[in-house]
């Protein structure tokens, strides 16, 4: 087991089996949409495709089990469609913390496309929903979505590196107000989006509702949660025995 | 070429084949996030993924060329991340006309998970974005988003039939007000996520800046815009014939 930059252990070989894996992925949906070979092309790689589902499907975890990667204490998601260095889906953002809130650097291609040539508007939903939730963890003050309000100043380009930011800009008991933007790289101080969302922390008792099955790898009851929750720092403290 | 069911041409050989591909994709991608298979084989099916991203690679069309399946006119976009049948991301979604609106079915899996076992709280809004936009598409009021906002009532739950809807509330010169819901299926009247967008046809020569260098299959300049624009009716008649 090797323990990442925050303290909490994982298997590094499969770590970089998955970010292989999920790299690879990308390649291929990006590949998906640029291609231009002819049908009977397009029918046979489906058929290397279904072969490569085959294998993964061999073995599979059960409905409620957490990656064994994850960390639900730490947020530590490889399969997130936004951040996940295993997701198919994700550009992948690579979120850190800066002074206030998180930043993170992010190019999309043209499987994110709405209007020719730019993100799909709803893309920058995604995206924003993951920066402002990430800004929320970092401060200790996990929460699920209650309401996000997006501002599209300018189109987002594709193939072209953009900055995203989020910080808190106000807490109180189990709410947070959280407010971040997209801007290009080359001018991070023009907003293209600016966003705005509403994160509030399920009361005890609907989060053991929401959250009943879920476990991790090792079959441990493994609901989200803040870190200031009674369980979660325990489960810290165990998991880097 | 065969007409679609709104009578514009296409290569049915190939909607079958970029379909098939999609569906496999989708089909692995659903996989690659399952998958308990260790470390060595995610490495090996790495391999045939990139082989296969390989051979799609062989042929690609020109950027700033729509794929010959997509219709700048009736916005069929094969590729679309959220109704693309071509898609690996989009689940895919697909939306019929309703009275007053635009509904369509779709259930998440997996890949598309934000708080375990439900949907990734920037899932709603990438999808309602199509929703509302597809709204408006569909009243002749095409528009790129300004805003969007959405409510959370409630968690999305995976692995369920969802019902979206959209609905044109408002509309004037070059601006649309739109709604939208996303519940279950099965208690279609009650509301998991609520949202409104206002979407917003760029002025003339804005869209020309923006869509400058966007062509069709056969390398006419194929801009977005409403049916109502002069152009659009004029290529929609050359289609046809």
């Amino acid at each position: 087991m090797t323990p990442d930059d925050e303290g909490t252990p994982y298997d590094a070989d499969l770590m970089s089996a998955v970010a292989d894996l999920g790299e690879t992925l990308r390649g291929l949906v990006d590949a998906s949409v640029r291609t231009a070979v002819p049908a009977a092309e397009l029918h046979d790689v489906a058929g290397l495709v279904r072969a490569a589902a085959g294998r993964l499907g061999a073995a599979t975890r059960p409905p409620g089990q957490l990656p064994p990667l994850d960390d639900p204490v730490r947020f530590r998601r490889v399969y997130n469609p936004v951040t996940g260095v295993g997701s198919a889906l994700a550009p992948p953002l690579e979120l850190r913390e800066e002074p206030g809130g998180v930043v993170g650097e992010v190019t999309f291609g043209l499987a994110h496309e709405g209007p020719p040539g730019y993100l799909h508007g709803g893309m920058s939903g995604l995206v924003m929903d993951q920066v402002l939730g990430s800004a929320t963890i970092r401060a200790g003050l996990w929460g699920m979505t209650a309401r996000l309000e997006l501002d599209y100043r300018r189109p987002v380009p594709l193939d072209t590196p953009l900055v995203c930011r989020g910080r808190v800009t106000e807490h109180g008991g189990r709410k947070s107000a959280v407010t971040g933007t997209i801007a290009t790289a080359a001018e991070p101080d023009r907003p293209l989006v600016e966003a705005r969302g509403v994160f509030v922390l399920p009361r005890e008792e609907l989060r053991e509702a929401y959250f009943a099955d879920v476990t991790d790898a090792s079959g441990r009851h493994a609901p989200p949660s803040r870190p200031t929750d009674a369980t979660a720092p325990a489960r810290a403290a165990e998991d880097r025995s």
